[in-house]
């Protein structure tokens, strides 16, 4: 499946495996997904991780998803935070030392290929963006296209505090009651009516 | 595996395969998963998956991971939003007709269930909970304890439209240029340091 020039791993996952995955998760393979997968890869060659791996993740788009494949941490468990900053840039770290590496796709790197600046850096005169030809592309030279450094963090992400809940007096489900006299829905923050 | 009171399967997915899931994406079974894996088939149920479907989830806690699990709809793909809400409750609809069923954990039945009611509404008499009678107890009559709902969304929540981006004149990575003159971490929001 894979071409010579690709990588038989990535962060320690079988090709296949990631691709496997990359379909029950994300339901296709996309551009972003790839990327972030080559994002993880360096930033867990760089930061050995240990028994407390936490993520960020800087965008709401694909990157999560790489992250939930190729690391233990999901949005579920808390151990993937995200940050809806529109970066593609992901960062691991060890919740414990606060140390860890963050990893993003650099433009000035991405200029020099235009098959993946058309897709990433969306040039006036790009034409339509082929998306299996850029992920092709990605696979080959993804490696040479993100780049690196150690950070720490001024504190753990995660929230640890227990949150003290009730039931709401409108709609008698539980809530944070941090949040009012009633849950936000019922203070008219609600996306649905019934 | 199963004892003979828990259902064969959720929300379509052979019981064996969500647990399998579960450890892989989770890490471990907690009862949020397995609350918001009844929820998930609660809904399922009542509106019948198509082609546009997309999820809302009202909490970070746990039940993303049982969406992810149990539907096409992941965070990275867009297709499930989540809101930080507190609330453990989930929405299934069709982001065409914007149609759907929300489903949540009652806590009127939960009130009947001491098991239950000791994980979820935290009494202030309840001693440390074990979250493996949590979960088995969960399996036997979480469909007893998950109400739902007809709802009709306001407005599909994923966004459609193309984000402008350019190169932040700091660091020179990618951000939305909606952000102002420098990216959010230039702007001195960043969690890191390097």
């Amino acid at each position: 499946m894979a071409a010579k020039t690709w990588p038989d791993s990535l962060a320690g996952m079988d090709l296949d495996e990631f691709l496997h995955r990359a379909e029950d998760l994300h339901g296709h393979l996309s551009p972003g997904v790839v990327a972030g997968a080559f994002m993880v890869d360096r930033a867990s060659r760089e930061h050995v991780p240990g028994e407390y791996l936490n993520a960020v993740v800087e965008t709401v788009v694909c990157l999560p998803d790489a992250v939930q494949i190729l690391t233990p941490c999901s949005l579920g468990n808390g151990f993937m935070q995200v940050l809806d900053w529109g970066k593609f840039a992901i960062t691991l770290y060890d919740r414990m030392t606060l140390r860890g590496v963050r990893a993003w796709l650099d433009p000035a790197a991405v200029k020099g290929n235009q098959i993946v600046a058309g897709w990433y850096l969306r040039p006036p005169d790009a034409g339509k963006v082929d998306k299996e030809v850029v992920i092709r592309e990605l696979f080959s030279c993804g490696r040479e296209l993100v780049k690196s450094a150690p950070v720490k963090l001024g504190a753990a992400l995660k929230s640890t505090e227990k949150v003290p809940t009730g039931l709401c007096p409108v709609c008698g489900e539980s809530y944070p009651l941090r949040q009012g006299p009633s849950c936000l829905a019922c203070q008219g923050q609600g996306y649905y009516r019934l």
